[in-house]
């Protein structure tokens, strides 16, 4: 059956970004090491055209995390621009260039409308009528696929506290941030979580679990 | 050598207490759940003279836990009672009535002095001249073996701030608070972790990590 998946990194303090996101810090002070654990990997290099890479305890991890998702919903800070508002006559174009890494169906959270954006393979849509209804376009068109809430934080609490998210996998990264966008803000202790599997890896730990809804 | 050790179970979303703690609810609102998953096990409930209990993936982690610790530093908040201030006199003797326990010396962080408490054999210090101070005491108390800092939290995230923490393992429960007393909260980002071990458990994910100071 087709699931609401989240994986994401996350400091041990709490944060999937850290303070001041700016144009040069789209991340935060100190959130791109969010990623460190991530990047050197073959799993995660291969499906962005990058040559390289090692494999390691978490590769499996993240081909899993990758595979049969069908599309991807996002907030409107993950997509950008830090500046935010209405999308103006020269509308940002995402953090991605010309070829995005998503090569899916992308619906982007946002108050203010605009027409779809189509760069290379990725179509990303503009959703103003709220999570559930972004959530409907997104399984309607991942089919029998999975979607996948790509972050940030605001936007996976949201969907978290109406329980709409099936499964959880945090990648936590043994730093701390300090402050930034906290996981979990708001979304109090009605959520239901249970423990699926633990994975050690070198730099990260995997906590994957299922969200009862 | 001899180590300062911290562990603590903590809520997925980084709490070791629940919010609206009180004389009934000492733990908060839900936190005592945070323990559901340590108080069935033989290698709890033995060394508190409690029969049974079971063996699970837990089991060696608490043992480990326990073994070689020669003295404990608590917070006031730990300690009791919830109202703080003087003492009085009358003063609280702990959560824990006749029979304590901790069977080694503990000190307690306190702003208002007191004299030392027996309670069979665990003797209760009660240190006003900062954690600085009760650590050097604790140290010299517990010889050759470790120092374990025994929470809350505000305790945990002082120690942890000016770096004089060796180890420090989480028991991730898979619950939300949604409030209560949080870890980290002020240590920021300059503290280095490294994590040592991850151990599956039912109910339960063991995070070990080295302090590197």
């Amino acid at each position: 059956m087709s699931k609401v998946r989240v994986h994401i990194s996350v400091s041990l303090d709490g944060y999937v970004a850290g303070p001041n996101q700016s144009m040069e810090n789209p991340l935060g002070e100190g959130g791109e090491r969010l990623h460190d654990w991530v990047v050197q990997l073959k799993a995660w290099r291969e499906p962005s055209g990058m040559e390289g890479g090692e494999e390691n305890a978490s590769s499996p991890v993240v081909r899993e995390e990758y595979a049969n998702v069908g599309a991807e919903i996002m907030g409107r800070g993950k997509f950008g621009a830090p500046s935010r508002g209405p999308w103006g006559d020269e509308p940002w174009q995402g953090w991605w260039g010309e070829d995005p890494p998503f090569h899916k169906p992308v619906f982007v959270l946002t108050h203010h409308e605009r027409e779809p954006l189509t760069l290379s393979d990725t179509t990303f849509t503009f959703v103003t009528d709220g999570i559930e209804f972004a959530l409907e376009l997104a399984k309607q068109a991942a089919g029998d696929k999975d979607v996948f809430i790509g972050g940030g934080a605001k936007t996976i609490n949201e969907y978290l506290a109406v329980g709409l998210v099936d499964e959880l996998e945090l990648h936590v990264v043994p730093i701390l941030l300090g402050g930034g966008e906290r996981l979990f803000e708001g979304v109090g202790p009605d959520v239901r979580l249970e423990l699926l599997r633990v994975v050690e890896a070198p730099g990260v730990a995997h906590l994957k679990y299922r969200v009862v809804n």
